[in-house]
């Protein structure tokens, strides 16, 4: 269980990549009076010119560059009580280089990233019993730099990474609330992570290795059926890794997913945009997970090995952008 | 065994699907005196205009309309001695209608199609004792109607679906020799056509839902791990069915593949040009077969549903040809 006590009354946060997620999120803390503070790469220069605009469901507002507290290096950033990491994923190798600088002893980490073993690679850095997991269950965009747009959804979702639910998630999902961001505690982030992968595997695996969208994916008998395979081995794997996720979900999933009509998933855009895709930490981090525990997955190790042959396609092609911190797209 | 005669010494041969492979094998035996009988749609036109003209490393030649026996219906054709079947697959739902009306009691049918499944439907339709199954090694394209370009190979392997090698396997043989096509007779077609399955099931299926030439498939280690994945797959579907292939076919195909550079499979091709998919003759007959018989292969239905989806794609995207009778690729 976390034993970590609470955060101070009110924490610096600190958001460390901020892409679509970590500048709505971020934004909405600084809207609510928090003092939060953004680590920016490519979108410095604009946010600096223009602010933050973000455009939401729940309602627009602007963060003028005079109310914002951005940095482009975090050796420059003061030490913080909280930190929001919403790198994209395959940018995990930069952990150490921007975090160690602007942590204190007691420092919370808090991951609002896809899919597997963030939490677990922040802990083997920093030490696990500071380190939360968030999944961020919305659809937002960064249009240009500075201007986010949220379109739907928005809630998180989070939890120690120690197991239970904690003071520490509790106060940070107060905050959230507070701010126009509904957040849950879950009993157990590990279950939470699973279940989302049993949607994010198949359908993000199979959007962007076949570059169609949802609604085809399910359009066919067989396409139904690889869906529902693919499905049942996530379940496993996850059973296998002690998370006894239930066989129902499996329904559950496909007929909400029949209702989300001609979705493309963040992967899937990533492809056609031909941006780095996050294939370690959605397909092959559940896949190593799985088999290590024992389960039978095949076709996710399939669908994993394909992904990473589309995405070594998108590299030899040309079209990967340059490393830096890149948009987020919708889940 | 195979119980029924030679065929007559002078046979009158009809070619059915007069495409790429159909008009290149059907014109070296006219080439070479025979009496040849072509059932043409699309290309009927432009034969009548120009006749058929063959540009072969191993020798072009014409062969003026004047020289040539072709027909728009079966039912004009007179009957057969032997027929050539040359059909795409996915058009063998007319087997009966363009076969029936040239066959006489005696006459040999000789498949000379891709995938599985091809002989057992003639054999459905016309009897087991006169069906013989062929594959071409080869790589002939159809440059515009009438022009056919064969570029590499040629081989042909048959066999009697019956069993063995027969008297008209070796009477067929000797014919194709005759006229510059080098031809042997095979103890075993099951143990061929699974043979060849082994190396177009990883290839034809994932160059055609990756849309990747052979090289790059083979270029990373996910990927070449995957290919070596679904041979086993066959190899051990095929044993199921009692055929008992090779394990090391697994790094014969594969050190063969590497060395062929970026070769595009006939499905790859039919894919980047919108034609009907062999998809049920290379994916998803093997697949059934092996999993009827007990094997387990899911990334073999895992890729057959894949490129089926594909398939689909490609029709939804209004680029599939109208149902004609379509030129063929390479293997």
């Amino acid at each position: 269980m976390a034993s970590t006590g609470p955060l101070a009354h009110r924490p610096r946060i600190a958001v460390i990549g901020a892409g679509a997620v970590g500048s709505y999120y971020g934004g909405r803390l600084a809207q609510g009076g928090h003092d939060v503070h953004f680590l920016l790469r490519s979108d410095f220069d604009a946010v600096k010119r223009h602010g933050l605009s973000i455009k939401s469901w729940v309602g627009d507002f602007e963060l003028p560059a005079s109310r914002l507290n951005f940095y482009r290096d975090p050796r420059e950033m003061p030490a913080a009580d909280w930190v929001i990491v919403t790198l994209k994923t395959t940018h995990n190798d930069q952990f150490e280089a921007l975090i160690s600088p602007i942590l204190k002893p007691e420092t919370a980490i808090l991951t609002v990233q896809n899919g597997l073993g963030n939490e677990e690679r922040l802990a083997a850095l920093f030490g696990g019993e500071r380190v939360l997991g968030g999944m961020a269950f919305t659809c937002i965009n960064r249009v240009t730099p500075g201007r986010i747009e949220h379109i739907a959804h928005g809630q998180i979702r989070l939890g120690h990474f120690n197991g239970g639910p904690g003071e520490r998630a509790s106060h940070i999902a107060a905050i959230f609330n507070d701010c126009k961001v509904a957040c849950d505690v879950l009993a157990d982030l590990r279950y939470g992570r699973w279940e989302k992968l049993e949607w994010n595997v198949p359908f993000n695996g199979l959007s962007t290795v076949l570059d169609q969208t949802t609604d085809l994916l399910l359009a066919t008998p067989e396409g139904q059926g690889l869906v529902r395979r693919i499905m049942a081995e996530v379940i496993a794997s996850a059973r296998a890794c002690g998370v006894p996720l239930g066989d129902d979900l499996i329904d559950i999933n496909v007929k909400r997913t029949l209702n989300m009509g001609a979705y493309r998933t963040s992967m899937h855009i990533d492809r056609q945009l031909g941006r780095d895709l996050e294939v370690e930490a959605i397909l092959g981090e559940p896949a190593r997970a799985g088999a290590a525990a024992g389960a039978a997955n095949p076709c996710m190790q399939a669908i994993y090995a394909m992904a990473r042959m589309v995405s070594g396609a998108c590299i030899a092609a040309g079209r990967a952008e340059p490393r830096t911190l890149p948009a987020r797209g919708s889940t």
